[in-house]
């Protein structure tokens, strides 16, 4: 499924399938300079730490080249936007991380004149795309071992395919062991309200490839634990802070105290470069907060009262305690996070 | 709110306003047989265990009028309608309770004929439905108690006016401490999904009297309560067990775990007739499972692919330990409430 993000050569633009509209419409989405790759980024058109990285990649370059016709003054215009993309959206530390891995290139370049940074950076933000694509794989070979063959997991929103180039964080757990012969899994997508990824998405794309998966509301999550329905929670993440504790959609910090309560093992499942060692603690990781329609209404149906305010907290941060591995293409880290974590940063070479 | 159900004498029905189509429009229902009822009970034009009841109890007088025409035959015919509106739905006890007092009665005047029966049914209808108002208010001033001026209420569900025949259960509680003079209170109202009574409901009905309501996806409880958001939780019931256990809308168990590990005191608000003394725990508990399209769909807007299965149970049981408080009419119950509660129906006189 690395078709839903498509770089086109032809039209020197990111096609993006439009997760807007998913199931119902296969829309495309063609960002093309910087305002429209922040606009996909902000009303997700894509959305999922990972593919917000590759994004921001390829964000990169639509900037440079937008940036070329200030003549000598691209550097800084460039500098400008480069600002604003990453100012995009603020919990996801891979937007950051992307757009971060871009310059960083370019410092060591600076000789550059814009079309040779436009050439080094499309190439390089073609290798971040392939690089997450192995990633995932890796992660999820890794990770499948952590599910046993008939073992029904529960993921909240989604950390799958649409969530990253390829395969997917929590949804590559669950392929990697699918893929490893393990045929009697099950999956539980909670639909994960307001925006309603795991019905909308995780439910599509498991759907395609074959594995047997059932949507639930969110309210369903402690009944269904209580009836011995779910044997592991896996899910991906927007942010993990350097003490494990990991930021992902709103509502997953519920379902963790849940698995704890009902005694369910809670795995996240996450490149490194989903973990920001720059954040202290999850308390430290910001909170986007976003438009209220999306908590008011559904498609065209209104279901909040005119004049009645919502909350739309779009994350929350689970406390590493109730985190019992952290599954990365480095392996799977262990509590104390705060040892596992530098460890797995050193064997990467990062 | 009285006036979302209303007898009316001249066209000998029941008139409910029909809550699938609020907050967006007002309009109105007849039950004019036993089909009309159950019809309004199953799609949930009405729903609430205490206003559910009270339609049980019209419903057994539209009945009998049914069972007229049957002649000699009316009392079979009467029985055979009688069981199927009890069977309308599983869960809620009231449905039972108020079939069953209706039955009472009738069996104590057994030799009234069809007009006669006609005549002391509506009289104890109207009876059960003026009862039904004076014990909300009576447990709204009881349970305002506990709440101090300047809490934030968490609600799940709508057991309000419009889950009673006025006042509420839960809402009732929070009115009886805003009627009390604590006009600081907040309330949120989780939107509960998948018939979102608490975004459509409870919402509507507060932001009508004045009381300060905002409006939360389920998925936010957890992070509401972990900023210190939530001082108290307050719910109706279903049913609850003679062991205190108490089913309620799909999430509230959920909610109980996490206000248990939040610190946060969580009561269940409910009138003796929601008690079921015959049910010894909530896993006793029938849970009604409702058609997929609540979940596949809001409004006309799908949410989840074509062929993908959903679980949509529609209630879950707390079990007792994690509920500080069961506010009735008769006073608030403590634990254990396996003692408790046998004292509050013995005060009662039931």
């Amino acid at each position: 499924m690395d078709w839903h993000m498509v770089w086109n050569d032809t039209k020197d633009q990111l096609d993006l399938l439009d997760q807007r509209f998913l199931p119902t419409r296969e829309d495309w989405y063609a960002c093309t300079d910087t305002d429209s790759t922040i606009f996909a980024l902000q009303v997700m058109v894509i959305r999922g730490a990972p593919a917000i990285g590759v994004t921001a990649a390829y964000g990169c370059y639509l900037a440079a080249k937008e940036a070329a016709p200030a003549g000598d003054n691209w550097k800084q215009k460039l500098d400008e936007l480069l600002i604003k993309l990453e100012d995009a959206r603020p919990t996801a530390v891979n937007l950051r991380w992307g757009v971060r891995r871009m310059r960083a290139a370019w410092d060591e370049q600076l000789e550059l004149d814009n079309a040779g940074l436009r050439a080094m950076w499309l190439e390089l933000a073609k290798e971040i795309h392939e690089e997450d694509k192995r990633f995932c794989r890796k992660l999820g070979e890794i990770g499948g071992t952590v599910i046993n063959d008939g073992d029904t997991v529960m993921t909240h929103c989604n950390a799958g395919a649409l969530a990253t180039s390829d395969y997917g964080t929590a949804l590559g757990v669950i392929r990697g062991a699918w893929d490893a012969g393990k045929k009697k899994i099950n999956v539980i997508a909670n639909e994960t309200r307001p925006f309603l990824q795991g019905a909308r998405l995780t439910s599509w794309e498991l759907m395609k490839d074959g594995i047997p998966v059932k949507v639930a509301c969110d309210n369903a999550c402690a009944l269904l634990m209580k009836k011995g329905l779910v044997d592991k929670v896996v899910v991906g993440a927007d942010r993990i802070a350097a003490n494990g504790d990991a930021a992902n959609k709103i509502g997953t910090m519920g379902v963790a105290i849940l698995a704890k309560h009902f005694g369910v093992p809670f795995y996240v499942a996450a490149p490194l470069s989903t973990i920001d060692r720059e954040t202290p603690t999850g308390d430290d990781i910001p909170i986007e907060d976003r438009t209220p329609r999306e908590v008011t209404h559904v498609g065209e149906t209104q279901i909040v009262p005119d004049g009645v305010e919502v909350y739309n907290l779009a994350f929350d941060p689970t406390p590493n305690e109730l985190i019992a591995g952290i599954i990365t293409e480095e392996g799977i880290l262990e509590p104390p996070y705060a040892e596992s974590i530098p460890a797995a940063f050193a064997r990467s070479g990062k």
